[in-house]
């Protein structure tokens, strides 16, 4: 994809939209953004990561946004910031050609319910669903496709990608964004057992998601069976995260692609989950937790740290032999401690 | 969100419809159901576990459901069943505001092939498809958004909530439950090696799910390569499960969030398959196994029971000696024997 | 689901069409594919594997396409040929009942930008938009309730499902299939830490499919940060797969369900992943690969072969006493190491 769109900015404007100091010649326009390597000479670039460091003097770009201690190694203009990461992450603002295609409005063939509350500058995308009884902030975008069910809430500033699912009675705070597939507030998975049958339990909790919550693409957060599935404040979900009904999750938590967590399990803040980790349910993790990837967690927590759990990849014919080795070792242990036993006794 | 909706119940009519024992005034009335510790007074509520039984004397519900057993521990009205979770299911039903809002008819911008046959009482919603030759039974609900497609049947009084799609020439029996963005009837994963390429073998089967069915949001089921895939009835099936080609599954199965089956494993019946379980592909499960949450089971199972695979979590600096000792398992395993041969032959 | 469809071919013409050699009566007409045991005196059958052998000598098919050498076993009109899955692979397309329902069109109720460009004999769905910029090639086909964003280019002969969601700035390549409830080009996960606070960074990056991809229900492919992520020629994807942003894959890979890759690791081609392996990110798989179901890959893998992680599954009893000991076992290992060391200073 062609990153490079209509606009143009000075160096000047940049360094005053992300708060770098500039160092060079501020009237000169980039159009785009790029890596080190890939930059031209229309692009700014940044380095964030000492590991790239060895790029830097090649680098084609107009300019390079970077901590101030590299400033002496920039052969171009350069913007220089005490955290360059987040630097980068302003700049990737500036450069996204999404916002630039936003129009205010509800398309023709989308069907709004009469109930529906509409914010200021709502734009509602072909074929978009709102039912009964929705209130939409001001500036929230419904994409292609999607669906906002009856009573759901949403906050000022949101946008949900093509083809989301926003079930019935769910609260979303201000500045979410929800990526295509993703649906919110489908039913938790609660039966009870009746004579050898599954009795369906009516989940009559829903969502509630508070500001600046991201949600990835084919994420699925249940709704709750009685109270509510609850994700704090600034809580990023990547793709492909099944959430449980009734789970918590608290501010500024991070989930990685495929994390699963069970019902009623509570995470604490500033948590963050590696890909394909999963939580058994009715679990407390305290604030500050880290889990690697595809860990199973399946007893709480309660000291903030990094926590693991598997075997490392190895080639399956050494594998295979260690498994193996694995279903004796509770054999193993007891015949290590009958040796030593012996060994001391003599 | 907000469990209480328009409809109020007196206790004895509550009483009546889940088949309780009512004890106290049956003319009060209740008009939502919430947790011991949640429910007000304008509530009902239920014990089904003794760990909540502490909760019990000081709940501020109208009335609470529970086993006769505790009866004379409740502060205010009680109904009384032997399976009180049971009742919680009934009660839950009651208290659902969706079957409140169906109203039967095909949405103007629903698209409804001509050839497709409804039931009475069918609903579906804006911006359906209803493909050829589709049959949909009685009181049949499609979502607004949801795809139906060529010659597919649906039992009365299913229910598939927004963006479900359902493919061409699947068959879903009575009472099904379709959550939001699940697929039923994408191709299964089927390809020959030819020359160094991949040539597709064509999906020819379909999906046959019983009755009583239940598919979570996100999750896909397969269709068959020649045969079908086959769900039995009463199948419980979480969030972001899938189910691969020629799988079957026996009745009164429930598979939790992440499970994942590939080809052709036949599961018994009254299984319970844990949070992201995965099973190989041609493995047969007899009735009755259960498995625990993330392990991959590679062998068939002939006896009902309880199966495990993986590694508890612990903290990520012991996880990484152990881990490290799991690549040495065998070697282990060969040491230790050798010692115990040096040791009896003194 | 019955796969007989209104077509039925002479045994001459489909050993014409999948290039095999008739042995039999060439005027015999057939109208359905079906496995050995199943085959009716209307249908044509295949034997790919020997495990299936015992079951030729009483099928009912009116024909079995087979290797040479089991021709003579063959109990009633066969068809020859080196690699008999290659056929079954060529005959299953014979008999897809899908290809012949597919009318060119547009049907009125989807949305297509005016800017938007179409190929001949291009099909869109009900309910599909195409948004503004969008290229379709030549045949392609977007399913009903599809969207694709803008810009977005896919090349002739692709298949889009139903509520398939293709985001803006992507390009797939020629023969695709993209199957129902999949998202090409979703943002990547990430973000920058910035004070206790997570800052978006833009998704500026695309998602480029090369040619004959084929994509899973409810698999996602997020778009790159900056630069693309990149699929490659052939690559087969299975469901509910997550492939994060700046993943690169070589051609003719093969992805079973559940697979998750994390950002900018590189696979090699010709690579096999099982279900619901993971990759960690920035790690480089080469040429030839296959890892077994469920494994973690947390390094790169430099040489062709088979890699496995993880336990077998067993009792959950033994499994209790054996993943206990996998805590203490760098503490066995140095217990082991010890007594070996007071053996031998005897």
């Amino acid at each position: 994809m062609n990153n490079a769109n209509a606009h143009a900015f000075t160096l000047e404007e940049i360094a005053r939209r992300v708060g770098a100091r500039l160092v060079g010649d501020g009237s000169r326009r980039v159009s785009g953004l790029a890596t080190l390597n890939d930059a031209g000479p229309e692009d700014i670039t940044f380095l964030a990561n000492r590991a790239y460091l060895k790029f830097l003097p090649d680098t084609s770009a107009a300019a390079v946004l970077l901590h101030p201690n590299h400033a002496d190694d920039c052969p171009t203009a350069c913007l220089t910031m005490d955290n360059p990461y987040v630097g980068y992450a302003k700049l990737s603002a500036l450069f996204d050609p999404l916002a630039a295609r936003d129009v205010p409005g509800v398309h023709p063939t989308a069907v709004v319910a009469e109930s529906a509350s509409l914010g200021r500058d709502v734009q509602i995308g072909p074929q978009a669903v709102i039912e009964d009884g929705v209130r939409l902030g001001d500036r929230v975008i419904v994409g292609p496709g999607s669906v906002v069910g009856c009573d759901t809430e949403i906050g000022e500033g949101s946008r949900l990608h093509a083809n989301v699912t926003v079930c019935h009675g769910v609260v979303i705070g201000r500045r979410a964004i929800l990526h295509s597939g993703c649906v919110i507030g489908g039913d938790g998975f609660g039966f009870a057992h009746d004579g050898g049958r599954w009795h369906k339990i009516a989940q009559l909790g829903g969502v509630i998601l508070g500001d600046d919550v991201e949600v990835g693409s084919c994420s699925s957060i249940d709704r709750g069976a009685l109270g509510d599935t609850i994700i704090g404040n600034d809580v990023k979900i990547d793709s492909q995260v099944q959430i449980a009904h009734n789970v918590q999750i608290g501010d500024h938590c991070a989930l990685a692609g495929c994390v699963g967590i069970a019902g009623s399990t509570k995470v604490g803040r500033n948590c963050m989950l590696g890909g394909g980790v999963g939580l058994s349910g009715h679990l407390t993790l305290c604030d500050g937790v880290q889990v690697t990837g595809m860990s199973l967690v399946t007893n709480s927590i309660h000291q903030p740290g990094v926590y693991s759990s598997g075997t490392g990849a190895m080639s399956n014919a050494q594998w295979r032999k260690n498994a193996v080795r694995f279903k004796q070792l509770d054999d193993i242990a007891k015949r290590l401690t009958r040796l030593e036993k012996e060994q001391r006794s003599r």
